[in-house]
C-alpha cells in the first residue's frame, strides 16, 4: 500500500485541519496509508475528539515534537531542527520503500530549503521546480513551473523544467502531447531576456516538446497552453498576480453586493449557483498543492493557508501521482 | 493652449476610433487642442462624415500617409517610415514647443522603439519606463513600472523608475508621498534576484522616497502601494496575469449566466449595476494609457485594442500630466 507522509504541523492551521484533512482523504479513497509527523501525544488526543472511525490501519503517527518557526532561517532550521515534522517526515520519505510523498502546508522557504537539502533529485535534473496546477477557463488545468523555487535560473534549468512539466501533464492531468510555452513578455521568438531566448533555442533544439514558443502571461488560464515553463522569479510574479486579480474580483462582487441594496442581495441569490461555480473553478487550492517536481519522491508544497479539503486535495494528488505507472513522476 | 498629438493610425480600430476619441476628448474637456497624424485627405473625410460640430480651431491634421505594418523591424520602420503617423507625430512633438504630449495606440514595440529613438531623455535618467495605471480594489490607482520597455535592467535603472513612478503618482494621481513597493516573489529584504537586492539596497540608501520594501504580485491591486516598481519583463509578465485572471473571470461569469437558465439570467439582470461597476473599477483603458515615463515631453502607449473611449481617456490622462505645474512630469 502506498504511504503519504503528511506534515501534522505545518500550515497556518495546523495541525487540527491538517488532522481532519487527513482522515477526509482517507475516507474519500482506499488504497493507500498516511503518515501524520508531529507532536505524537497532542495529535492522538485530537484525532480521539475529531473521529470514532479512524481507519487506524491506515493512519500512523511519527513523533516529531520539534517546531520550526518562521523567524528561523531555513537552512539553519533543517540542520538543527531533525525532530520536527518537516525533517523528520522528509527524512522518513527516504528511509521508508512504501513512503511514496510528502506533503506539508507549512512555509515554501523551509519546505523547499528541507526537500532540496534532504531528498535526491531524478537523475539528469540540475534543479527541482515548484509547480502548481491551475485551472483555466475551459475547464482544464495548466502546470506553472518554476513558481520560486529557483530565482535565478539558468538556460538549461528551463529546459529541465519544460521537460518536468511536460511529464507532470502526462501523468497527472492526462494529457498525452502537453502543449509547452515558455512565459516572456511577447510572443515573438526574439522577445525576452537574454535567459529566456537562450531557454527558447535549447527547448526548440532539443526537440522532444510540444513546443509552442513564447507566450504571454495573459495566456496563462487561457486553456489552450498545458505547461507554462518559467524562471522561479517570474513564474511567482506570474502566480501571485493571478492570485491577486481573483481575490481583487471576489472583494468588488462581496462589496458590491453588501452595498447593492435589496436588489444586489436578491440578483446575488439568484446568481449564487453560477458565483459559487466560478469560485471553485477559481479556487486552485482544491486542485491540490504545488509539486516540487524533479525529485526522487514526490514533494508537495499545499498552501499556507490550507484548511481541510485543501489538505486533503494535496494528499489525494499525491496518491494519484504515484498510482498505476509507479513513482516516475 | 496645450497640444496633444494623436497617432490617428496606430491600433487595431484605428483611424475611425482614433478619431471618435479625439472628438469625444474635445467635447469633455477645454484648454487644449489635438494634432493628428495620418492621411489628411482621409482624416478629413472620416471626419465630414462623423459630426458637424468639429472644434476647428482645436483640430488640426498633419498629412502623414505611411503605413508602418506589424510585420516590419521597429528600428527599420522608425529610420525609414518618416511619413509614418507615428514618426511624424513624434518629430512634431521635438519640433513644435507647444506641443506636451504624443498619444498612440499603435504597437508597443514601434511606439517605444521610436519614442526611445526620437524623444530626448530627461536629465539624469538612464532609461524611461513603461508605466501602466492600474485600478486597485480600494477604488484608487496604482502606477506599475517597467511594464516592458527595458527586459535587462540594471538596478540604477530600478532606482530610476522608482523616482519616475513616485514623480507620476504625486503629479497624476495627485498623491503627496506615494508608498513605493519593489516587485519580488516575497516580502523578505533578502528575497529575490541579485537585481532585485541591489536595487533594494540602493533605493534604501537613497532614501528620498516613501519606500515599503518589497512586495508579491499579490499586493498590486490591494490598494496599499501606489507604485510598485519592476524590470520590465516581470512588470510585463505581472501586469498580463492580472488582465488575463480579470479576462478569465469576465469570460466565466458570461458563460456561467449563458447555461444558468431563467435563474442566473435573472439574477444577472438584478446584479447588473453591481457587476457593470465592477467592470468599470477593473477596465483599466478606462483610467487612460501607459505614460512611457523619463522622457522630455509625454509619450503614452494606450492599448493596441483601444476603442474611441480609451483613446478619448488616454488624450485626457496626457492633458492632465501637462496642465498646471507644466512640463515637467
Amino acid at each position: 500500500m502506498i504511504k503519504i507522509i503528511l506534515d501534522a504541523y505545518g500550515g497556518d492551521y495546523a495541525p487540527k485541519e491538517t488532522v481532519i484533512g487527513a482522515l477526509t482523504a482517507l475516507s474519500e479513497r482506499k488504497g493507500f496509508s498516511i503518515t501524520l509527523t508531529g507532536d505524537k501525544a497532542k495529535l492522538e488526543t485530537l484525532i480521539d475528539g475529531l473521529s470514532d472511525q479512524v481507519p487506524e490501519d491506515r493512519l500512523e503517527i511519527v513523533d516529531a515534537p520539534d517546531v520550526i518557526t518562521c523567524e528561523m532561517p531555513p537552512v539553519e532550521a533543517v540542520r538543527k531542527m531533525r525532530n520536527s515534522s518537516l525533517v523528520k517526515g522528509l527524512n522518513l520519505l527516504n528511509t521508508d520503500p512504501d513512503a511514496k510523498a510528502f506533503v506539508s502546508a507549512g512555509s515554501t522557504g523551509a519546505v523547499l530549503t528541507a526537500a532540496t537539502l534532504l531528498v535526491k533529485r531524478k537523475p539528469g535534473i540540475i534543479r527541482a521546480g515548484l509547480a502548481p496546477v491551475l485551472p483555466t477557463v475551459k475547464g482544464g488545468r495548466v502546470i506553472l513551473i518554476d513558481c520560486g523555487a529557483n530565482s535565478e535560473c539558468k538556460p538549461e534549468m528551463l529546459l529541465n523544467f519544460a521537460r518536468l512539466g511536460a511529464e507532470m501533464a502526462k501523468k497527472y492531468l492526462g494529457i498525452s502531447d502537453p502543449a509547452i510555452g515558455l512565459l516572456c513578455n511577447g510572443t515573438e521568438d526574439q522577445k525576452g531576456t537574454d535567459l529566456t531566448r537562450e531557454a527558447f533555442r535549447l527547448i526548440k533544439e532539443k526537440n522532444d516538446l510540444n513546443f509552442v514558443g513564447n507566450i504571454e502571461a495573459r495566456e496563462i488560464l487561457s486553456g489552450d497552453i498545458d505547461v507554462v515553463v518559467s524562471d522561479g522569479f517570474s513564474g511567482n510574479v506570474a502566480l501571485k498576480a493571478c492570485e491577486g486579480t481573483a481575490l481583487a474580483f471576489m472583494t468588488l462582487l462581496k462589496e458590491g453586493i453588501m452595498s447593492g441594496g435589496l436588489r444586489a442581495k436578491i440578483g446575488y441569490l439568484l446568481m449564487k449557483p453560477v458565483l459559487k461555480k466560478i469560485k471553485k473553478t477559481m479556487d486552485y487550492n482544491a486542485h491540490g498543492g504545488a509539486v516540487f517536481a524533479g525529485l526522487e519522491k514526490t514533494v508537495i508544497k499545499a498552501h499556507g493557508s490550507s484548511k481541510a479539503k485543501s489538505i486533503a486535495a494535496a494528499i489525494l494528488q499525491a496518491v494519484d501521482l504515484n498510482s498505476e505507472e509507479g513513482n516516475d513522476d
